[in-house]
């Protein structure tokens, strides 16, 4: 996985070196941020690259900022690790653009005990401090995937033995539905809502009653709604 | 008053047409919410000025979107009169100074079936147009009633045959606590949660689970989380 932007490298750096394969600086950059990047990854020994700014993907210059980490797969992140939440409880976001919103959908993940975030990389914002920050420090203990094609990764979940469930107007109600089990919840952007082809590749879909006029909740207090019920039938006492 | 953005500029369309005494519309605005607008606007007989987007005021253009509406009312409504929702099904709220915050509550509130959402005046946001905004429309529709003492509100609630609920860290999980019948589901700001005596107030103290390592939600998705459980029991089919 890739972290990129001077804030998540750093964080990675201090937090968890050990899970840092390599950190990525760009031609030109120079200052305090190098300087500290680069001292932390001679400290802990961790490879530095000098690339061209472009060629660190997966966000803008703007974003990245010249800095990037590529972090070493979950799987062999140390026991006890930061890694938090249920691995069958799943959420795949995609074109969530505004930094807010995904920094408040991870912050419910993380608190609903999510077991990792997978976020379509193509439209949807990185993690950048105001994701961080509108997170409430959910982004240093929320696993999060960044993946390149939604329908891809939910045939190989579904492989794997999970059920795929949609958020979608006019989906059934998620308490006539079982969540409980190996469970991916797939949400989609602010305005559009899944893609066509995500909503195809679901089990099924699921809608929150709307009982006023207003037609839908945003993205966070849909997800908070949909996965405090899959909690609810997830723990032991139900009502 | 001024409101913007493309669902507040419907729904007052809409709900109120002749409360409305003009619309703006950003040039270079096109696509079928323009045609919406534009469409609804000609039914009512609402002028419709063109205009240059940076003329439309009180928000930048990423939030009005090319969209404003000039009210000669403010959206409160008289007593009873446009009230949607489910009178028995109540929301009183402390110390939402942002009005962002307040909008999203707004919103939730609304699409949850709330019948009212009680706001304690003292250091709450005022419904401005970026509260209605947020709200996507449901400040339009949700019956919004001010009051001055919390406590003494739930007084009265309570003799009327109300069960009062607070939202706490540590109270109960709410699908282990009956939200049907009469219930008012109190909230507290987005710093301190519930005042001491509103907290002394409540029949009961409710708490969302919190299976990560973040403490708190923020108000809206606690909202969310909460409302959709208490609508979820109160719905015919219980799972």
């Amino acid at each position: 996985m890739l972290v990129y932007g001077f804030h998540p490298v750093r964080e990675a750096l201090r937090h968890r070196p050990h899970d840092v394969a390599s950190v990525l600086i760009a031609n030109g950059r120079t200052g305090r941020r190098r300087d500290e990047i680069a001292e932390l990854c001679a400290r802990h020994g961790v490879p530095v690259r000098q690339v061209a700014a472009h060629a660190i993907g997966g966000a803008p210059e703007s974003v990245h900022n010249g800095f990037a980490a590529e972090l070493r797969a979950p799987s062999v992140a140390p026991a006890g690790s930061r890694l938090s939440g249920d691995p069958d409880f799943l959420v795949l976001v995609e074109d969530v653009q505004d930094p807010r919103n995904l920094g408040a959908l991870m912050r419910v993940c993380e608190g609903a005990g999510v077991g990792g975030l997978l976020v379509r990389d193509r439209g949807s914002s990185p993690i950048t401090p105001a994701v961080a920050k509108t997170s409430a420090g959910a982004s240093e203990w929320l696993q999060v995937e960044r993946i390149s094609s939604a329908a891809q990764e939910l045939e190989r979940r579904k492989r794997d033995g999970y059920w795929v469930y949609g958020a979608a107007a006019g989906g059934e109600a998620p308490w006539d539905v079982d969540l409980t089990g190996k469970v991916v919840l797939c949400l989609g952007g602010e305005e559009k809502g899944l893609r066509e082809h995500t909503r195809l590749a679901c089990d099924k879909l699921l809608g929150l009653p709307m009982r006023g006029r207003v037609e839908s909740l945003n993205l966070a207090t849909a997800a908070a709604a949909l996965l405090y019920e899959a909690l609810r039938q997830r723990s032991s006492k139900k009502r």
